[in-house]
């Protein structure tokens, strides 16, 4: 619906004009004052008119005793993790009961830069939701990997104009604000009139007053109530995590409190189309929070005016006239059940479904194959050397990894997977164009007893990740993912097992998250008919290339040793 | 002090550069957590740099244990009912803790339009206190009166890019909202990315959800729990006012929750010197909440962190770093006495007295005199004709008049005052220099037994007001106030008893505040001794012109039937 005209909005406001929609018999979750109560909400257009008796509308829905809650907020979500594009993205979401999402896009701006932004901006057009952005400071995670574009503070200042981008992405890159970073801080500067979103694991004392006068204002890394309750008293917000492998809410939730709760949000950061599907987006940890004692108008609160305040969103986040009508009627505050799910006026879902057909064929529009790898250059080979190598270490459900350092299996004077041992070999492959690089370690707990699995999602620079016990396996799988524009593959010899295509920048699927979900599932089978041990090895897989996560880690150029921060040779001497 | 370069602001937070100023052994307020615990508080320049142990600086300070507060927020005021210009104001409430007020000038605009804004702009600056403005938006209140200026969309809008201006002062015309007058909509479109404040007394139901679709978010108008919880519902933010005139703070106390604080705010509307200087300022209302039991930190969270997030200043209302250092070292919690007031990093008030010297020689600066009355139109006389008149009655300490209708005391064919039926003579002559008009009535409840008291205070319009025993007695009281361009008088006959010159703008004098206090109480002494019953009846003289409250008042123009929104003939038939 489109925003009714001031004039017309205060006619239907005070009764003087019909409005388009009623909601009767409603019980309101008020987030301003804490009360649930009866009332009838009446919309002009996209808005809230007015809350009240005594309203005629064009379309009257008796909602018959319903809870009626703002449509929820998620604070921080990187949609690329839900391996399609927000437009179908949205059809996970907003039978949920989430009418707006906060996104930073740096997933696909790792692969096309400023272009891949906007095409999640304009791929978010018309979609049942509000993607707003904001825009990735980050990009590339550090410079010991190649990614497919660096954005600088100029290019990210070009973004400032655009309707939907409200500040700058969570500043990874902490030791750059703390020690003043000049390019860090040029970013800074360009958007201190908007909201700085943080990222700072563990940073605590004179570097985290540091990082905070700088004018960063959340951060959703906290792990422990301690962590929290520092940062909250320093005046950020925090967003209390609840993603696919990360999951911090309950840890976090001893904090909330009368005092605290108004700096808390909730937010899902990477979910995965199984959990998107499953257990929900951020209605989950709304869910959680209230199973766990919350009090459901806070919990509610949390992921909706206390986040529409932080991003300074005073059209959204609460039911009151003037507001968009992003509105959620629940059957009930324990399941959380939308059985109706109002965007800016509009019914867009009803009963765990969306309404409108699903847009067809996206496709990568001006992005293009995003895989450009010149295969000639490509060679798996590693030689042997005197002493024992390095290999990575893979902690099962965690992201950082061990630093082992093992004897290595050499066969003709090269070295070599050697499964009995868990033993595998792992290439991560540039594959922006820029001169298919190849970087070559070895790993153990992937447990493939034979085979290979591939990715082109390998944070954060997405080079085609793989781990085989051989050779040709690897390239099977690597050129299956390549072949697809990108993707993710098992394979054994020369025959491909599973794939899913992921052609748009090699992260995200134009196919229905449904399908999306299932094709996972089949990888993953796959992979356990190898010999895999893990619940999701492409999971695990697409953190091994990210060398800002201890300990060990592997690039397109080399081995990088992450407490030192720089790269390693593979042998240890 | 000067806002420190961010790169300096870091190397001081993070420990590596020597602070300003370290405030040692402070027991910190923390607004955001609700908590109050022992801290040190590093500054550099004009900003707070860490928050926590080990920090050196040039001037270190021992709190003793003192609690350590942000500094106080005034949420409305006009300053112009101390009296005295921002300059001098500050004299009186820095001491007290306020480190910002958001004012709206709408006194001096009424009086010298968008000249008389920009006057109080001026006149802060250098003053050891941030008065933000919002421009006023009902200039003049009517036009069943004359006022020395009319504001309209256009006039507000170049307001705009004044960096000390915030948003739309308090919308008093409701019913023009409501109603959706198109000067009206004009100047909400104008301020539709700004905070717009509301005035909507008793408003309810449709209408308020009327008024709140059009973007005002605030109101300090209510007097009853019930009124306040509507508006907060509706998503308003609720100031809680202790003016001199119109004190609603016990009688809302009982809204103030956890569930609810967050939205309330004080202010003090309008406070005379004497107030100011006895009571204080806003720190008076958040003393009062805390003896009547609202928690320390709840109550300064509402005089600080609340307001400045309502008002979308998001560089103070709290201790944290980055933000500006305005700090108050609080002996304790019961007297909130302030034994030291940062503003700024830089130390301005000990033990209730400004450090800096008072600015000498405040003038009126290209603003001129406001008086121009043309003496030669002005007459008194009122011809008797038949029937009965109708007569303002006083109602003390309330600004409301009653709607009288008595019979007239004729002499010589002349309607006159007749103090021995305590009915006195009112004029309210035009002052602006759009021809001296007079409107003429009579006013019971006033009680001088002889000689007149006049005053260029007179809301909104700001003419010069006259209520007197005698004819001559009133023209040597009128004459008075307009020969020092303005200001307040008592006369008996000939002979001007007290004075009090306010030569800005005819409503502020440039004396030190302390003298203005004694020379109000030497009027009110002054009327006193004429026969006044009233505690001051230059305040209760000062509305009797305000004809937007009911129920009879006089303009220059005549009469108004407040109910009627009209004007009235003297005679009642």
């Amino acid at each position: 619906m489109t925003s009714p005209d001031l004039t017309h909005l205060l006619a239907v406001a005070r009764g003087d004009a019909t409005a388009d929609l009623l909601l009767r018999n409603a019980r309101l979750v008020n987030v301003f004052s804490g009360e649930i109560y009866p009332a009838d909400v009446a919309v002009a257009g996209s808005r809230i008119a007015g809350v009240g008796d005594g309203y005629d509308a064009v379309d009257v829905v008796d909602l018959d005793g319903r809870f009626l809650a703002p449509g929820f907020i998620d604070a921080h979500v990187h949609v690329e993790s839900g391996m399609v594009p927000p437009s179908e993205f949205a059809r996970a979401v907003v039978p949920r009961g989430v009418t707006t999402v906060v996104t930073d896009p740096h997933e696909i701006a790792n692969v096309h830069g400023l272009a891949g932004i906007r095409f999640m901006i304009e791929d978010a057009k018309g979609a049942p939701l509000t993607m707003f952005v904001n825009a990735s400071s980050c990009v590339p995670a550090t410079h010991m990997g190649t990614a497919g574009a660096t954005l600088g503070a100029d290019d990210l200042a070009t973004l400032l104009d655009e309707p939907d981008v409200l500040g700058l992405a969570e500043v990874m890159n902490f030791p750059g604000v703390v020690f003043g970073d000049p390019h860090v801080l040029a970013k800074l500067r360009a958007f201190a009139d908007r909201v700085i979103d943080g990222h700072c694991p563990g940073l605590t004392g004179k570097h985290l007053s540091a990082y905070v006068s700088a004018g960063i204002s959340s951060d959703h890394e906290c792990t422990t109530v301690e962590e929290a309750r520092e940062k909250l008293r320093l005046g950020m917000t925090v967003f209390l995590r609840e993603a696919t492998n990360a999951r911090n809410l309950h840890s976090l939730l001893p904090l909330v409190s009368a005092a605290t709760e108004r700096r808390l949000c909730f937010c899902t950061d990477d979910r995965q189309p199984s959990d998107l599907l499953e257990q929900g987006s951020v209605d989950h940890p709304i869910r959680l929070a209230i199973a766990a004692g919350v009090p459901p108008v806070t919990a509610i609160r949390m992921a909706t005016l206390n986040t529409a305040e932080h991003f300074r969103l005073r059209d959204r986040g609460a039911i009151a006239p003037g507001r968009r009508a992003d509105l959620v009627a629940l059957d009930d505050l324990d399941r959380l059940w939308p059985s109706r799910v109002y965007v800016g006026g509009r019914l867009e879902a009803q009963d765990g479904v969306l309404l409108r057909a699903r847009r067809s064929g996206t496709s990568t529009g001006t992005l293009g194959n995003s895989v450009r790898v010149d295969w000639e250059r490509v060679s798996l080979r590693v030689p042997a050397a005197a002493g024992r190598i390095r290999v990575i270490g893979v902690v099962p459900d965690q992201i950082v990894t061990r630093h082992e350092v093992l004897v290595p299996t050499v066969e003709d004077g090269l070295v070599v997977a050697d499964p009995e041992r868990d033993l595998l070999k792992m290439a991560v492959i540039e594959r922006h164009g820029h001169g298919s690089g190849v970087g070559l370690g070895f790993v153990t707990g992937i447990g493939l007893a034979r085979g290979a699995i591939a990715s082109t999602v390998a944070h954060d620079h997405h080079n085609i990740v793989v781990i085989g016990a051989d050779d040709r396996s690897m390239l099977t799988a690597a050129r299956a993912v390549a072949d697809g524009g990108g993707g993710q593959a098992a394979a054994a010899g020369d025959r491909v097992l599973a794939l899913l295509p992921l052609p748009i920048a090699g992260l995200m699927s134009d196919l229905p998250i449904e399908e999306v979900r299932d094709r996972m599932t089949a990888l993953i089978g796959a992979a356990a008919s190898l010999g895999s041990r893990l619940h999701d090895p492409f999971m695990a897989m697409a953190f091994l290339a990210l060398e800002v996560i201890p300990s060990l880690k592997l690039t397109d150029r080399g081995l990088v040793d992450v407490e030192r921060f720089d790269f390693v040779p593979l042998f240890a001497s």
